[in-house]
Order: C-alpha cells, then sequence, then structure tokens
C-alpha cells in the first residue's frame, strides 16, 4: 500500500535502528512504501538530520547502482561523560565490596539499559574498522560481547575455559594468568572464526592482561587479525601488564577491605576516544 | 529547541523502541521537544498507527495524570512462523552434526539478528505477566537471556555450575541430570533475586528437563515466583520429563549419525501461543 510521510519516518526509523551497519538499498523502501525513489530521499534526508541532532547515530549515503543507505549508531562526547560518571558512582559503592577484595559487577552486567551503553560506547570505536566478529571468554564477557556485537550488527565469538561436547572440534593455547602466575587453557570451537577475520576483543575485567593475551594467541591460531581490545573495567595492576593498547570504560582504583572503601573512575576511555567523540560531536 | 513534527516522530520512535514496558509520561515528550501535548498525543497516535500496521509492538496509552505512553514488543503469527521454519531448515543441514548425536547450535547463538528474534518471540508470550527477571544457566542460554531481558526491560540473572569469587554469597541447589541422572550443583548469587520476583526460565536447550527443574528450586529458594519456562530448542527425551510447562521455538526430533540426518521442526511455541499470536495480528 501506498503510504503516508510521516508512516514511512516510523517504519524506516525502526527499520534502520535494528540494522546497524546494513547497506538498505533505496529500492528496497521504495518497493516497500510504494513511493517514489525521491519521496524516499527526501525522508531519509529528514531522519539523518533528526539522527545527527540527537547523536543517535550516522546515516550514510552510498551513491551509485549498488548504493544505499546505511545507519551506523554512536555516542555522543557528553552522553558518554555523563554515562561514565553514573556508573564510577554506583562501582563506588561500599556495598559492592566482596571479601578478597572483589568488587560485585554482576547487576551491572545483567541490566538491559546499562549494557546497552556500555555496547553503544565500545562499538562507537570501531565504526571505521571492519570487525568481522566480537571475541570474549564465559561467562562475564558474554554479555558486553552480545551488545556490541548489536551495536556493530557482526556475531560474537565465545572462547570457554572448559571443554564441551557441543562446541565440536576446538582449537586450545595455554596462557599465564597475569594476576596468579598460574598457567590455564582456553578454547573456541574452530568452526566460530574463519581466516583473516577482523576480531575485536572485549571483557568485563582486566587486571594482568592474562586473559586478553590467551584469545590474542587464539586470534593468530585462527589466522585472524586482532582489531582492539576493549574492557568494561580495568584494575589496578602492579607489575608488567601483557596488554597495553586496550580501552577501559572505567579504572577501579583501589579496594580497601579495611575501610570498606572501592574508588572507581573514568577509565583510558575518554581521553583515548577524544578527538573521535568530538568530531562525531559536530 | 521547538521542533517540527516529522523530527519528532523519527526521535519519539528511537526513544521508545529503545525503552520497551516503560511508561513515558507525555509531558516528558511535550518538554523534550517544547511543543504542545495535543501535538504529542498527535504524534503519538501516528506512532501507535504504523506499530500496529506493521507488527512492530503495541503503544499502550495509560491515561490520567500518573499516565504516558508505553511500547510493547510484539511478533506478528505470520513473521514467527517464517523465522521458526527458517531456523528448522537450517538446524536440519547434516554440517551441524556433532560426535555423540549432538546439534552445533553456537554460530546461531552468536547472531544479532537471530537473537533478536528468539528474544522478540519470546517475549510476547509474557506481555501480560510482570515479569521481574529472566533467569539462565551459562553459559548458552546467556545470549537468549539478554535477548528476553531488552525486550520485557528487565534484568537477567545467570545461574552457575561453578562458583565463582566475584559473585559473592550464592545460593546452591543440587539437581539431578535427567538425561545422565548424575546429581549436580547450581548456585546463584544471593544479591541476584529480590524474594517475591516473577521469574521468567530461559535456556537454548532441553532434553531431561533436569536443569530446568534445578532453576525452579533455586527460584523456591529464593521465595520467588515461576512465570514460565522457555527454550529455544528441545530435543527427543525417552522417559518422563521433569517439566511439563514450558515452551519450546524449535524440536530437534532425530539426529541419526550413521545417515548423517538431522530432523528439526517447529516446537510447541506457535500452537501453544496460537490464539495470543491470532489477537495480536488484528
Amino acid at each position: 500500500m501506498k503510504t503516508r510521510r510521516s508512516d514511512r519516518l516510523i517504519d524506516m526509523t525502526r527499520y534502520l535502528l535494528e540494522r546497524p551497519h546494513t547497506l538498505v538499498p533505496l529500492t528496497f523502501f521504495s518497493q516497500r512504501y510504494e513511493s517514489a525513489k525521491s519521496s524516499i530521499s527526501e525522508d531519509l534526508a529528514i531522519i539523518r538530520r533528526t539522527f545527527a541532532q540527537r547523536h543517535t547515530g550516522i546515516l550514510e549515503t552510498v551513491p551509485g547502482a549498488a548504493g544505499g543507505v546505511r545507519y551506523v549508531p554512536i555516542i555522543a562526547a557528553t552522553e558518554a561523560q555523563t554515562f561514565i560518571s553514573q556508573i564510577a558512582e554506583r562501582l563506588s559503592d561500599s556495598e559492592r565490596l566482596l571479601p578478597g577484595g572483589y568488587v560485585y559487577l554482576t547487576d551491572l552486567l545483567g541490566t538491559p539499559e546499562v549494557l546497552r551503553q556500555i555496547g553503544r560506547l565500545i562499538a562507537t570505536q570501531y565504526i571505521d574498522s571492519s570487525v568481522d566478529a566480537v571475541m570474549t571468554v564465559a561467562t562475564k564477557g558474554i554479555p558486553i560481547a552480545q551488545s556490541v556485537s548489536q551495536y556493530l550488527n557482526v556475531p560474537f565469538v565465545i572462547v570457554r575455559r572448559d571443554s564441551k561436547i557441543t562446541e565440536g572440534s576446538t582449537v586450545s593455547v595455554n596462557y599465564v594468568s597475569g594476576s596468579s602466575d598460574r598457567v590455564q587453557k582456553m578454547e573456541l570451537s574452530k568452526r566460530s572464526l574463519k581466516p583473516g577475520s577482523g576480531v575485536l576483543i572485549v571483557d568485563d575485567f582486566m587486571k594482568g592482561g592474562g586473559t586478553v593475551g590467551g584469545m590474542k594467541s587464539l586470534i593468530e591460531e585462527f589466522d585472524a587479525k586482532l582489531l582492539g581490545v576493549s574492557v568494561f573495567a580495568e584494575g589496578d595492576f602492579n607489575g608488567d601488564r601483557l596488554i597495553d593498547d586496550y580501552t577501559s570504560l572505567l579504572r577501579i582504583n583501589q579496594v580497601d577491605s579495611k575501610t570498606k572503601t572501592i574508588t572507581a573512575e573514568a577509565g583510558n576511555y575518554l581521553q583515548r576516544n577524544a578527538e573521535l567523540l568530538t568530531g562525531l560531536d559536530k
């Protein structure tokens, strides 16, 4: 059926939001709404303007016969700052202190709106990289990987410390846990990654970087390419960190079980991405 | 700044889609766009009509001073059928056959668009229940729980078979794995669930129902209420299943390692929800 502009704007907005980084040909919309391509172009110009004003994302136009439009989600610098400060404050709550100086994060990593923002923040860093897959290690990295994978619209793969019969053949590597100096094993299903894939590593928490180091070795074993490392929070670590090129949204500086205090602040994300975020804000 | 209708429609659509099941007061939109409530009401009527026509979801209006508008995502019966048939076909691919008669599902449960539809399908069943949390067991149920939790906009909690220091105090139960008759243990962080919470159990695969049975016991231990059980796929099981009230999107009927065939078909989801889905289609 032929549609009114208002109906088209609403449905196109939903359609595009559900398919980030996907090239949608103008003919698709033109057929879907039985409308002229010129009307569709006007609609998209309006959506592009609103998305830019509200910092929802960029609507890229690819000209030519094979062209179309592509929605690239981003986060604005101010929204990123606000989110990170709010989470830092929530992390500093002494109620989160666990025996052994650990900090309880599980509730945050199970809350849809928190995961949504974590996904947007991390994905924004890689809008110009050709990420083919997001990699994480079970269990607590999974929600982050899933959220980032939604915003980049690519699959995520889960590395496991325990072998499962439901994964088929696997490739395994040994790695040294930086904080405990123990040698451990992690593995990934052979079917998970194609050679040459561009891979982004994400995790919930990084201390010595041993787990991330293990994932790097796995990426090499699969002849894939590492495109970046992003963690939700990094902890204080005395010693040489095995990984130095990474971004962290948060940094847990100090955990004092005696005085029951946790000191959490912004990680290096905002600083490392200052130029990118300012550019996107325009 | 005062805004045009077209800009409002685009931004309101995005805003509502990102916050399912959340009551948004009209005054919020009225302030955000510096527009009269009467204009906002007209905007919402247009969005409601488009969402209904395209089976995106229901835009509920709550009248009165504490009222507002609430977006409830649903899936149309035809879209549900199409999705389930497509997945059944993909599951029947003999390449998925693993030693021991297992079926490889990991790629599907790591693909954003598949997870999105699984989440919509399962969440649609509970639009009238007051779900407070989605529960699953690590590892492979997590992506399903996260997707359902997004559509219901409630947290998800992860039950684990191994204890972790980062979870704090836990409550544990023993359960009998229906297919192997072994007694196992599962546990959940004490902080995860409040007494009286309405809980929805989801998992990737159910055979004897032992794992789901364990989660049911945990829900009892937390003095919470079980509102439903939904699995992605159920397998063939000879014997008394421990759980009989559940829905499954798919059913893997037979796995023959000799002839290398997998027989997958629709689970009981469509049949069990026939009335609901037909009602929503109107």
